[in-house]
């Protein structure tokens, strides 16, 4: 009996707190804790979360897992697709399947790109964001390394195969003296354009998950991100500069209006205003304030994208090209054979989603609502 | 107290997890993991599903149970019927039942029919569909017997009772030689129509549960279903065609256009489109888009019914005749005893629910919304 | 070690699954399975559901607990007051308490009512009904007893303190000499009124929670209760007729067309029609559709009303007087002592929100909407 | 294997059942139960709450806890939070921080305030509310005492630093020999307002939770609230009165019209009216029936108020100053330092916020409601 005993506990004993995210039949029960499961589990995206949160420390885990105050924005990033209901046709020719996407007038392979996120030395401390770089360079997908990278800019270039394009994303650092050095070596290194967050105002949001490990945090951010501050670091260089984190319909039409090239719609993954909305909000109050913007601009959005469904609600709702963030750092406890595994399961999904709603081309789902439309639509747990 | 220690532990061990589903009270404490629970536990459709649980393996219940990602559409089939109420009154005479209903001209018992779904040699591999044609035929019940089945068209034939009308599911195969003599072989062996699937074009849904078991899932169906191919099909033979999986009420409304005798709106059990949208979703939105419809084609609908009151509902919306699915090919772990049961509860709940509703009459409700009203309405957990 | 990790389970198992019902802090881990919690412990009705739980067999609760199909209703009759939402003003003199109420012309010093139910022999098998009608007497509320109780008109007639007011339930029964032999036994034995049950037409709801428990079921209620039928009935007694179980605004409207004096607005418990309506929803459709009505008739209404609150938005929306069923039934595990007390505390919930709101006069309540607003208003779990 | 096990329920026996509360990473599983917890865990407000509750025993934390009846409105206070979103702007200077505030022309450094609530020497039986006044006092933030403190109306005052400003609350009492003596001694104490309580009209709410514990509650507030009582409670002193625990939009204007400075919506936490309204649906009711009101007189508000968002949220809807109740109270189980540290967790908050909006003036969003708008935003679980 004690050993039927110790059995059942031992299973309760290797659970992995699923944090509410679906049930797709994931059977944790033979993992380690703080070892790598088999790499033949991970079926889609949130696999990987669990798998880190298995291999990680609590810390480790926390750091990127982290969101702002009660983590309601990350929750929406999470739930609001629930909401969304996709139309699709049945009486189409699906025979010539094509999700090749052009960002700033490159052409990737896949209408997504790896989000900017730091310390991927945090899952493999010694090739840490080469693994990131190979496994988009070989997928023909973008990858927009972090500033807060655990390697320098010119270690993450070193990686790049040939030809393979590259953005990069900056903050906007009090030291300017540091904002153009950066910014000289990501145009001196090859990056083709910079991602400039515009949502660390001076500080960063209070992520109390993350908070019980650390003991201090000090913003090197600067504070003035005023229009005229804004002009002033436009002259620093002749990339492309892309605003990273505007949230508000308002805010998207500014951009259009000073006449950047693109704007990247994101909460930040939830990690700074709390009960902050969505980028499926803000693009639907662009429809209904801004139309006109969607002609104007090329848009980027995150939060929250774990599945082609949501690539593909957001590229219908008018984005161009779709940020995955946390996923990516979550597996790359496996190395570059996790991100390419990432990879090769979101082109697989979506070349099956595409598909089955009877439009076989990328270019068509593009502000075209007629396969998506919002609608209160909440789960039953 | 290391007895009654034991005995709590073993009580949760034989727990089985009833994934959100309706608590009626069914009590499993005393099943045996990997048998059949005794059949005189089972008093509605879900209790087949637990039962198959408890005796398929993980593999065998995935294969059955597995929707597309992250099953949102299975979800919201299984619960947007909490959004629904019914009107019931109470000054009627309901003293002359009658539930017969004509599907494409045949008379049946009953307004639901078994719907197509493969394999049910993994319930009983000796029998596997002859369970469910011989049920069916004794309760003068349709039943569509898929092209997957374990068993031949003709093996399924042969189970035939003298006079009972079948129709039969058919892809739309890249091989058209095959699709051809699959035809001509369900005509000659004695099928009515064929519910032609539309919704495997080229693909399947990316099925996350069942794919966590297997290596590899090659399709071979037509990636080109077009007007134009559909047209070709058309002339391949002389039976009924009835287009399956249809889930707009655009393609609802060209079905009609097309001069189809039927349409069956179903998203495969949330097994294709994820964020799909239910039956329910696709009637509101002929009513108001396409009410011409009811009366231009008979309509066929399924996805998540397990009820009595889930069939009134439709029907009340529109619908000639509803697809059950899954259930049945869990109750078949009883073989045609199973079957016959729950068919025998599916009429018993009819005959009590048309009678309390006020009007016993099937044809009554077809298309009358007077008994039903859509209405945002969330079961609190 | 093991002794502590015996008294973790231990608490475990004396645990009570209380069903998604409201958490108010009650301990039950000293409560003996099979027996009577002491009374003390008992603060408001749902208590008395756990105690009842606590103390009855699995058969003998779920007789009395269960609901029809998968109890949608019933959850809606549990749940529906957390779309509601009751507004009260601060500046009023609440020093004249008064919740007398009139029912059919008697008064009454509560406006609740002790619904009928059947067999309140299962919870006391010597007193049964009695303490029923002796409880209500004591504290001059209406009782009105289930033509299916455990003891017969004249027993429970029997039990009656002098001046004390009774109305009783009846089915309307196939067999009509049984009818009239019962209506002129109620009438002859005092009781004032009949509550006409007008929803078991010819069969009673399939009710899988205690089906779990019975072999058979079979009914002898007739199925015709068109209008002509009524009418006979209504010759059959001198008795005022208020027909129970009304559950559409249409078909309020007709029992004040046809002279009732009342109407009682019911889903019976939720044990009938599946994904029925809540008596909110028929008052709110009543006020949208038949506004007159209020003025023509007076209403009843039950389902789900556990609280003073619940009494109060009822009432407010046009209700006369309140039923409530199952708590009573429970309660009666501690015989009188248990009815009176729960209709204490009932009467303590009514003075104190009655105070609360501003307004201490239950006669300013009566479809008085300032109250209430109806208000979608999930409650987050 | 008995070690492990032993571990495995040792975890279970330490977990803290945290109400439904936000997730946000708190590791409970080295508290010792009715010990402080090391206060270095504690990072947000709900920390406290569950600190409270592993320190004190059942019944003290009940007292504190507890809310009316079901405690619907007390959970709705807690997470109607997740119906709002905020709209936060990028291109912006934000270097000039400013959150100090007036309430009656007083200012403080923090636009919230300590709420009354009784007994703070529950928590800390020699101090009691003296560190709230001492804490308070450092930190510039108004801390209004409750007239059922622990202390008295002289020992509270006597813990005042120079130039501390305080208000004081004041129940209307039956008794207005004792209501006139009170008031006269907060006048003299030095308290520059009083905030009087309106919702307590001759009787409590029914609390269950701590009524589970309790044997008798007697009231001593007067029944009669009407404007005449009022009217002559006005003349028994020349300091400002506040009415608190107004609850409809119809009485924050009535009292806008009396001519009172200002007007405090409050529920009082839950623990009157069940199924009550929330301040952010008064303010909405506000907004639409009322508007002139905000330009009329000085509104606070309290209500589930635990983080910095939402303070911002009900100050965008037009309220001048935020009431924290329990919060504070759980947080004196660390005396003074606890009150300290909370309001520094809420300082720093506003501050991260308020950048991170891209205002970083108070003042800008007092009644600015770009900052937020109302929306159906359930969370799932």
């Amino acid at each position: 009996m004690l050993a039927a005993l110790g059995a059942a506990l031992a299973v309760q004993a290797a659970d992995i707190d699923m944090e509410g995210l679906p049930d797709t039949g994931l059977d944790t029960s033979a993992w380690v804790t703080g070892e790598n499961p088999p790499i033949d589990d991970m079926i889609d995206a949130n696999d990987f979360q669990f798998a880190a949160k298995n291999k990680l420390n609590g810390r480790r885990y926390a750091y990127y897992r982290t969101a702002a105050l009660d983590e309601t924005t990350y929750e929406r990033n999470m739930h609001d697709w629930e909401k969304v209901r996709m139309n699709g046709f049945a009486f189409q020719d699906v025979s010539n399947l094509n999700r090749k996407t052009k960002i700033l007038g490159h052409e990737f392979d896949s209408p997504f790109f790896i989000a900017p996120a730091a310390k991927a030395g945090y899952t493999d401390s010694s090739e840490a964001e080469r693994n990131l770089v190979r496994a988009a360079g070989d997928s023909k997908v973008l990858y927009v390394p972090s500033i807060s990278a655990s390697l320098s800019i010119e270690e993450i270039a070193g990686a790049k195969s040939d030809n393979q394009i590259m953005f990069h994303q900056e903050y906007i650092w009090e030291n300017r003296t540091q904002l153009q050095d950066e910014l000289d070596r990501m145009k001196s290194n090859g990056f083709r354009a910079v991602f400039l967050t515009v949502d660390n105002t001076g500080v960063s949001g209070v992520r109390t998950r993350y908070d019980r490990y650390r003991t201090s945090s000090e913003s090197t951010h600067a504070a003035d991100n005023s229009i005229e501050a804004l002009n002033e670091i436009r002259q620093m260089t002749d990339l492309p500069i892309v605003p990273k984190g505007v949230k508000t319909a308002h805010d998207v039409k500014l951009c259009a209006d000073l006449g950047f090239p693109a704007v990247y719609i994101s909460n930040h993954g939830g990690r700074q205003v709390d009960m902050g909305v969505t980028a499926i909000e803000v693009l639907l109050d662009l429809h209904r304030d801004y139309p006109e913007v969607f002609g104007q601009i090329e848009i980027y959005a995150d939060g929250g994208v774990r599945h082609a469904s949501h690539m593909l609600t957001l590229i219908s709702l008018g984005v161009t090209a779709v940020g995955v963030g946390r996923p990516f750092y979550f597996a790359n406890i496996y190395g570059q054979d996790g991100i390419s595994k990432l990879i090769d399961i979101f082109n697989t999904e979506l070349d099956s989603t595409m598909r089955l709603m009877g439009e076989d081309n990328i270019k068509s789902y593009r502000g075209n609502s007629t396969f998506v439309s919002s609608h209160q639509h909440p789960r039953t747990s």
